[in-house]
């Protein structure tokens, strides 16, 4: 039964470009063609200037919202995307599309290269964030949309958020960067790092070239999986969460079972993922992450020297230590420095860096109130303001 | 060159215990025999009054001070113990076993079955904390040791602390616990269950039943031992220690190699941790941690309700993000209701968990004060004084 409020049924549907010339990656490797995977909800009004880009995380998809024909969940940003929703489809346009890189329909490893015949596996070209993002930009201009009301995201869709600001700031009215980074920091490389490592150490994963083998590198995605889990909540959340609960059981029965709870949560879900997620693709995409460095080639000012225009919404929740709140203040520094008009926020949160999914009530009142805000400069210019408030926040960003 | 303040060449001993009668364990299965690998500095004193027993964490030895021969690398605490330093060899005797189901010479799943006549493997008993103190308690005893003049050690090491003084209060006069817990959380649970995962995950692993097969679960240790490592250090020490630093290149290789500094560093020592721990006892050790809950059977006061006249300095670190300042809080709480003498400090610190191995200035001044103090009342105990500060603390401990 789907709720009313949802956008209803969705199908995901394709883009390919690079036919006749090759688009050309960041290391300067080439992929023809290139396909992009992308989901849309709403319409699209006359004037084109009702579009708004939402971008995934790690291991998210272009469906964001709505149900696919027999499925009993909706996409992964339900909780926003809808009619009456926060990115509301009664008046806003939305678009998802897959990463570059991932396994959902969107070129990457698990795609067959044509040269070859067979997926591409580890011969696909590793990809960065701004690749991504590049990708994005020719599905945006296939869509004819000159201008974008908005770009928003969290995690690695808030890094995508602000390589769209950074690199085609005049292609977006606003921004929505959450929970993230401009900058991936050592301890977000370790972690990856060792998510990666898992699926190396797996036999099965056979240097990348298993598509045709009888049994993928599963064991070493779960754990990948299972360390990635862990850095999406927090201390807090998991004591209310789990605590030392036993699962299905009264007294420890010293053996090696997964005998708590969170033991039990863990491995399900490292379990599930490798059902639905490929290990290859969390190779380029984790990697694509660690080379997220905004500021690499000067300040992190200078690459946002031409963002002016752009109006930003950053978020960060205090309870996220994988992004923590000072990640977001660094860019608010840099916004402010160039003289962009940025509204920050760091929310009390216990959730962690799944907050940004999981304070719904919190996230519906921001966005609408930011957006609501966007709309009525749009009808109004005059009324501009350049607003800038701070909840929880210490005013020095 | 050995340094003159080391305690210079030192050799691992054994006790085996439990010839005649079986050790029971928290678990209801028994071993016969055990032993126990120790290690002991300086002289006992005529009255048996000068013993100090340390303990070590997770993947730690006996082999706490001094040089084995033959050895460039002295023992894992060597900074806080030889002559003239914070466990002065000089005034004290230290000893320091290896825990029951590790690997470096005490009973564990590397040991001989005796009834098998190979290793025991998984057929080796899952030990507790208290297990590991009980054991403790039979060395100290073969040693002719009545009280200790203290028990200390971190992580680990301080939940055998706090076992030793809800347990064996009379055996000890003090007890330093550092860095830890009385109640392992589920985010620390969860952490060890993904290393094991990481183990059980590796097909060299095959059920434990690997020491005489041609390859052992090295890969799936060394990714195990990864992912504990992020969790010593702190985002902060990670950003001074690596930043975004590249290992020996330039730029980007757009390749999956380890690229970073963190991530090189993070490799190079998970495999480094292969050729010196077992995987086996990697599981026996983390699952002692995670049964570790000192109030499971009542209140945390009550477990300490023996311990009103063992004197404690409680340690925390401000950056330790895995053993969190307030689980030192709890303690402080639980011992105050009891009237216990506690000192409590929560220390700045910018290293994370590992902070008390490496804040050895710090560390040094507080323990030759606190056992200076202890000193001072045992010759004059009219100068007796219960002494309480908090260090950066919050004064509602």
């Amino acid at each position: 039964m789907i709720p009313t409020n949802s956008i209803g049924i969705v199908e995901t549907q394709t883009f390919t470009f690079a036919q006749d010339e090759p688009f050309v990656l960041d290391s300067g490797a080439t992929l023809q063609p290139v396909t992009l995977a992308y989901e849309t909800y709403g319409q699209l009004n006359a004037e084109r200037t009702n579009a708004i880009l939402i971008c995934h995380a790690l291991s998210g998809s272009a469906h964001a919202a709505g149900y696919h024909a027999g499925d009993d969940k909706p996409g992964w940003w339900d909780d926003c995307i809808g009619p009456g929703k926060a990115f509301d489809t009664n008046r806003f346009f939305v678009i998802c599309s897959n990463v570059l890189g991932s396994c959902y329909g969107s070129s990457g490893p698990t795609t067959i290269n044509p040269a070859a015949g067979k997926p591409y596996g580890l011969s696909f070209p590793v990809v960065t964030v701004q690749d991504m993002v590049r990708a994005q930009v020719k599905l945006v201009d296939h869509l004819g949309i000159d201008q974008l009301f908005c770009v928003a995201g969290g995690s690695m869709g808030g890094m995508q958020v602000l390589a769209w600001a950074a690199n085609y700031p005049q292609r977006t009215r606003a921004a929505i960067p959450l929970a993230t980074t401009a900058r991936h920091s050592p301890m977000l490389i370790a972690f990856s790092e060792v998510g990666r490592q898992a699926i190396y150490a797996d036999p099965a994963w056979n240097n990348g070239a298993y598509y045709d083998q009888p049994s993928k590198p599963d064991a070493g995605l779960a754990v990948a999986r299972m360390v990635g889990h862990i850095t999406y909540l927090s201390d807090d959340s998991m004591q209310e969460k789990f605590g030392r609960r036993l699962h299905e059981r009264e007294r420890y029965g010293y053996e090696f079972h997964a005998e708590f709870e969170v033991e039990s949560y863990l491995k399900y879900n490292g379990n599930k993922f490798t059902r639905r997620f490929d290990a290859n693709s969390y190779l380029y995409v984790t990697k694509a992450m660690d080379y997220f460095d905004l500021g690499r080639d000067g300040s992190l000012s200078q690459a946002f020297r031409g963002a002016t225009a752009v109006k930003f919404l950053v978020v960060s929740f205090t309870s996220d230590w994988l992004y923590p709140s000072y990640h977001s203040k660094e860019i608010v520094k840099a916004l402010t420095a160039v003289g962009a008009d940025v509204t920050y926020l760091d929310i009390l949160s216990r959730w962690g860096h799944d907050a940004f999914l999981l304070e719904v009530d919190t996230m519906t009142g921001l966005l609408e109130n930011f957006l609501g805000r966007l709309l009525r400069e749009e009808r109004d210019p005059s009324s501009a303001v350049r607003e800038s408030y701070f909840v929880n926040g210490e005013g020095d960003a």
